[in-house]
């Protein structure tokens, strides 16, 4: 065991890279762990209910593609992704956000849109460069960038997106040195992860009108587009730039595992070619190729289904479920003091901000005695920020545990209170 | 078109990361993309025949998991790996290696051996790092390493394995500040990419001698160690390990990719815990988790087939290949003086050198105008060793394709010596 110990000194403890010194296990994930606990209710894990996948036409796909065509789905595949699933992309982007004139080199299929977040990371970011995210941030793409050790300009969050006065002010001041360093801003335009905010139509073509002005790349992540329960559909920010002509200025990211399922790891990136080359060699060092049965299972399923009509279902229990935890929320909260929480109108989640005295991973131990987890909101800043906010998920809970859930964060909150003297 | 190029310039000219400056896309993977000429005889790509593949098993497999465990492989996993396959692999390395005592926290699931070497790259490697590899060296490894632009000692390829002198004796030169630099030590075990060169028992000992002494890292790949058409198997390094208490100073990386099939990208990790959880938090920001459908796929595959049995017959296949073009080569080259190659007992490769004079990259051109394709020394090298050589795969050509291209590859050198006056 000396020996052992040893080893481990020598080896783990002095030998890391600065990559990996800076490394930190996400919460989330470190959370999600211990969701087997009897009678806890979950407001954590942003995964969608398994009872909506495809199963049926998923596992008939999946059989025909490995018996038939397995000189393709069982070997090799390429690192810009299969051709495939590439074409059915194409035209899903045609007919869902009406992008036109997009060709296969466009884009790379990633496994997951969590690689895509590290390749950009990878591709972009070393020490001394800069880079603009939300505050909240989506903490994948927060650790993805974080590992490089870039400096950050951090927007905050307003109702209708991230406040791009300062990304503005930020770029004005900055020396030619600096603008060299500046990257790329980050966000997440529809149903934000993790405030469930959505980008309004002004802002998009604001931040627009910023990338061409300062020459600027914008990385626009769209996992929850689809899940809209109400409103209009607001145009992608790629899609305003490719109206104007703009579209080398943005990286459109998107995945299925949101619309079909997270088990495929089905990314995409869309955006300029020499920009998707360049990922493209990042990814052939992280993991040559995406399976190629994985994407194939992708493509039949888009060739063959409509995944906004199957998700119809889905998407009127996922309302159901927000209206439920809206309604649990003002009747609970509603006549707490300095407590609010956002509305969103599609996605996943809502954002709960406390006054500034609640520390909101304190009370998670609290939340925990009365079986409720959701997701501190510091794991959501790259400072320590968000402290007192929390991100509250509402797909997976039935709309009884809602209910019960809200009342359980209610009661954690108060003897939270009671502890700190409130 | 004016302003195209110049947010080209802009963007992905001035502003890549130090890592993606340093990223080059690797010749084999090039390559393959123009493989469909028609007539081409290719010696280039190391990927099993599809024939080989369990299309049957798998595909119902795939179908049954789908349906009736939808709620594990159609969402996300959790980072570290399946426990159904951790523990089918427990099995598999007590069957097949003689290696006891495992536990799932001493491995980690990976997409593709690839990954595993990019996150030990990540996890180990900066600008001031050294590390030894092998000279030649397997191209997948030297890129993962090589983006993060450590020091390599490269060891030469003997007949039994690399020149583990060089090693020692680097070791014993270093400085303590050096010592505390040097990061591992990579190698394929048994029948090496490129050269086909199974490393002999005596150097597996010698290595691990080394190891313990100098309190160094092994890393073990070993992709290929089921592939043996003859001789006895030898111990992986990793088993010599566990016999001594030595375990610890080796990372034993593994893949389906050969024995059952590259498109389910499975690889593995084995080693000391507390490493093995670094390598996951790589994998958290990586990746997030591989396909938990692939790795139940797998699992299931392993629980229920042998794939040792399965492999039976495309080992005759390929060992008869092999024997084909060794006497392919003996016929066209015997007489030919400075011309040798590699005698594999297993694997997938052969490697040729010429005389000195010869530059295999230069002479691709006359073996393309032969509709013949390698892929030349330079590939696996990571300064400009091994122009002379190149790697000669067996196992996708036919017989009659081997025995061609010999021929042709013959042709291709005497109109190459021609050009260059010899």
């Amino acid at each position: 065991m000396n020996q052992i110990s040893e080893v481990t000194e020598q080896i783990v403890d002095r030998k890391l890279s600065a990559v990996a010194k800076r490394t930190k296990a996400s919460i989330i994930r470190e959370m999600l762990k211990s969701t087997s606990i009897p009678g806890l209710i979950s407001f954590g894990g942003g995964v969608p209910d398994p009872e909506t996948f495809p199963r049926e036409h998923l596992a008939e796909i999946a059989k025909e593609i490995v018996e038939q065509e397995y000189k393709t789905t069982l070997q090799y595949g390429t690192t810009e992704g299969d051709k495939q699933l590439k074409q059915q992309y194409i035209q899903y982007l045609r007919k869902y956000e009406g992008i036109e004139g997009l060709e296969e080199d466009h884009m790379v299929i990633t496994s997951g849109s969590q690689q895509a977040l590290d390749l950009i990371g990878r591709t972009f970011l070393d020490t001394q460069s800069i880079c603009a995210i939300c505050d909240p941030v989506y903490l994948g793409a927060a650790s993805a960038f974080m590992i490089h050790a870039p400096k950050f300009i951090k927007l905050t969050m307003q109702d209708d997106g991230p406040d791009v006065d300062i990304l503005e002010r930020s770029l004005q001041k900055m020396t030619e040195d600096e603008k060299e360093q500046f990257k790329f801003f980050y966000l997440v335009s529809n149903f934000d992860n993790p405030t469930g905010i959505c980008l309004s139509l002004e802002k998009r073509i604001r931040i627009l009108e910023i990338a061409a002005a300062h020459k600027i790349l914008i990385v626009e992540d769209d996992p929850y587009g689809l899940l809209r329960f109400e409103g209009e559909k607001i145009p992608s920010i790629y899609k305003l730039a490719v109206e104007r002509g703009l579209q080398d200025y943005v990286l459109l990211l998107n995945t299925f595992s949101k619309i079909l399922s997270p088990g495929l790891r089905m990314g995409i990136v869309v955006g300029n070619q020499k920009i998707v080359r360049k990922l493209v060699l990042g990814k052939q060092v992280a993991d040559l190729c995406t399976s190629p049965l994985l994407q194939r299972m992708t493509a039949r399923y888009l060739e063959r289904h409509d995944p906004i009509v199957h998700l119809q279902n889905a998407l009127k229990v996922y309302a159901k479920k927000r209206d439920t935890m809206m309604a649990s929320f003002k009747e609970d909260f509603g006549n707490i003091e300095g407590v609010h929480w956002t509305y969103p109108q599609g996605g996943l989640f809502s954002w709960m901000c406390f006054p500034d005295w609640v520390d909101t991973m304190e009370m998670l131990e609290f939340a925990k005695k009365n079986l409720l987890i959701y997701i501190p909101g510091e794991a959501f800043s790259v400072g320590d920020s968000n402290k007192n906010c929390m991100r509250l998920s509402f797909c997976l809970p039935s709309e009884e545990q809602i209910r019960e859930g809200s009342k359980r964060l209610l009661k954690a909150f108060q003897q939270y209170a009671f502890m700190k003297g409130r």
